[in-house]
């Protein structure tokens, strides 16, 4: 377990908050951690950068040894498409009016591969590719949890779209599968049963479409939970997963990850008190947290995050309770802290980790980097579509 | 109330979703009739921009009457400063190590004011200041609901802040309050109670200096519920209001807007359907409405935002039941639509409006501006620290 003792203090001091800080030997540390696993279940991996957007973090988990990413939006595509990375997953269902964009990116040199559950969808596809003269790379997204969407694994539907794209001209890539449900559980045998239901499911549509005389050279699946549960991966070809990288407080819950492994977290700074209360107020409030409260429903409800101390260690029993747009609320868990003035003075330097790392990120236009020796880097951020 | 029946449907179909946008009739209705209701209690106003931090709103907001404006970060000051607002409030408790980014404005030309609630923090600004040679201007936050920061009007703390500005050399500029807890009322009696407190124990603050033989110039109250439920504002010099530019959700279940005032939407298309659940999927997830859930615990919950028509009608029952990061799950409220996917078909756009208006906003980089006959204005958003 790498550790952030040693991380240059002074240079954390100088920083303006709020501010989003990235332990970089944790993140390091969550990248190889989940490559080695996908090398040992023998699949290729595509880590999703929804989680960082950011070119920085994507190159770490490339070089790790990642075969391509995984992208939320086409503005993601493109910009790491800029940035070198050409074997792109547009990951959510393709619709007409986005297949401009989608052709422009493969016109470019971008090994953009593209999603779809409907017939709707295929046939605009393959009408759009035949006017325009491209063979766009579709995968089929496979339903294997009910959280959102796909095609279930038996449905006549994947046959159905299947054979429009097929016979419209498109490649038929694969299938892809997301079990997002995943997030509900918290024991390793619920997570080890939904990833083989997502294994067993997209594997279970591959072989129908190869059984109909159908091409599916890909089958995808993944979440960061099933991949980190998954007892073994026959018949997937690759694995996708985000918010590993970072890790938050929701992964920690579910029993994915320990506190020492979350590497993301906001550097924030106490403005006053409301002694009576127990409580101090910082300037990380949900613009800076995100209103994210993923932890609400989970073992153990965090707030808006935990605090720690600027080294990174944690400050057992606090966390931020309550948040206006710029004002966090930090208190004692239990009962209100009558010292809470002396223990954190105005002026003290703390870091929040955070509910959901995807969401934190997201408000921030940079992230500061730091490592255990030198001043932090500032790696910029996609906003926006 | 102006409608924005007759806008231009085509010019919005060419924009690329998700997108923010602006109702401009309705942003202007709503500027004029906070603006309207100062001049007739006959206050200043000072909104606040945090809301929609960009400058084409603030600047309507002025053209309308408003005489300054309030900021929630430093950052927001330097942009609007820049675009010609010298008159700024920077509402968020000050510590030492904001002092050289507000010295820095005010060196500018910016007539800043600043805010502190503590000792700590009002020697740390006479004693930078003194270093210096600047003479800040600093109003004290009062407490008058106990939602935040700030001293309540008795409190003997007043007093010695007060003293250390004012023997420290600062120019002891007034006094200011934000009753927050008024979001968590909706009758109007509930509501002009809470104004009452707000207004009430400002001008209680006030006197209190005024009585030790401090100056106190400026009485600044205010939150949208309250500024729309007072009575009467005896003692108060001016009143600050941030979200009622947009309205939102929150707000119509307050109880001081109707929907046909809410002025920002999310655009959004139907790219997938779950027809046996009943669900559409739409490419505006929680990356786009935010994660503010503010209608949850209100008397109605609308969800992750109320389904309307891409005029702005609404779509009664229909709501977001559920979002991924760039997915969202339309759903009517009480019963599974079995014709879902008629109603709604792939391609369909959809306008969705917000819990909360300041946080679906920050989730964009910019606004689409849209009037009755012309195409939609790009007004850009600050974003980040």
């Amino acid at each position: 377990m790498t550790s952030i003792r040693n991380v240059s203090l002074t240079s954390l001091q100088t920083l303006e908050t709020p501010a989003a800080v990235i332990d970089v030997p944790r993140m390091l540390h969550n990248i190889h951690r989940m490559q080695s696993r996908m090398d040992t279940l023998g699949v290729r991996f595509r880590p999703h950068v929804k989680t960082s957007k950011c070119v920085e973090v994507a190159r770490a988990q490339i070089d790790a040894g990642a075969t391509g990413i995984t992208v939320s939006t086409l503005k993601e595509a493109a910009r790491f498409f800029d940035d070198g990375v050409t074997d792109i997953l547009y990951a959510v269902g393709m619709v007409a009016s986005k297949l401009p964009a989608a052709l422009a990116l493969r016109r470019r040199g971008c090994d953009l591969k593209i999603v779809t559950d409907s017939v709707a969808s295929a046939q605009a596809i393959v009408a759009f590719g035949a006017e325009f003269g491209e063979t766009f790379d579709v995968w089929i997204e496979i339903d294997t949890d009910g959280h959102r969407s796909g095609i279930r694994p038996e449905e006549d539907a994947l046959l159905d779209v299947a054979r429009v794209l097929h016979e419209g001209g498109a490649t038929l890539g694969g299938v892809m599968t997301h079990a997002g449900s995943s997030y509900d559980f918290d024991t390793a045998e619920a997570l080890a049963a939904v990833a083989e239901q997502e294994r067993a499911g997209c594997v279970r549509a591959a072989t129908r479409l190869r059984d109909a005389g159908l091409p599916c050279p890909v089958v995808s699946v993944g979440s960061t939970p099933t991949a980190l549960a998954a007892a073994h991966l026959e018949g997937v070809t690759e694995v996708r997963a985000g918010v590993y990288v970072f890790f938050d407080l929701v992964m920690h819950n579910v029993g994915v990850c320990t506190t020492g492994e979350l590497a993301l977290s906001v550097l924030t700074t106490v403005i006053g008190h409301q002694a009576e209360k127990g409580w101090a107020i910082v300037d990380a409030g949900w613009m800076a947290m995100s209103r994210d409260r993923g932890t609400h429903k989970q073992k153990r409800d965090f707030g808006y995050g935990q605090v720690c101390r600027i080294d990174g260690s944690i400050v057992p029993g606090y966390t931020l309770s309550g948040a206006n747009q710029e004002h966090g609320i930090l208190s004692r868990d239990r009962e209100p802290d009558a010292d809470i003035v002396a223990r954190f003075p105005i002026g003290t330097l703390l870091r929040i980790m955070p509910n959901h790392a995807c969401a934190t990120g997201a408000q921030f236009p940079e992230y500061h980097a730091i490592v255990p020796d030198g001043d932090p880097a500032v790696w910029p951020r996609l906003h926006g579509w």
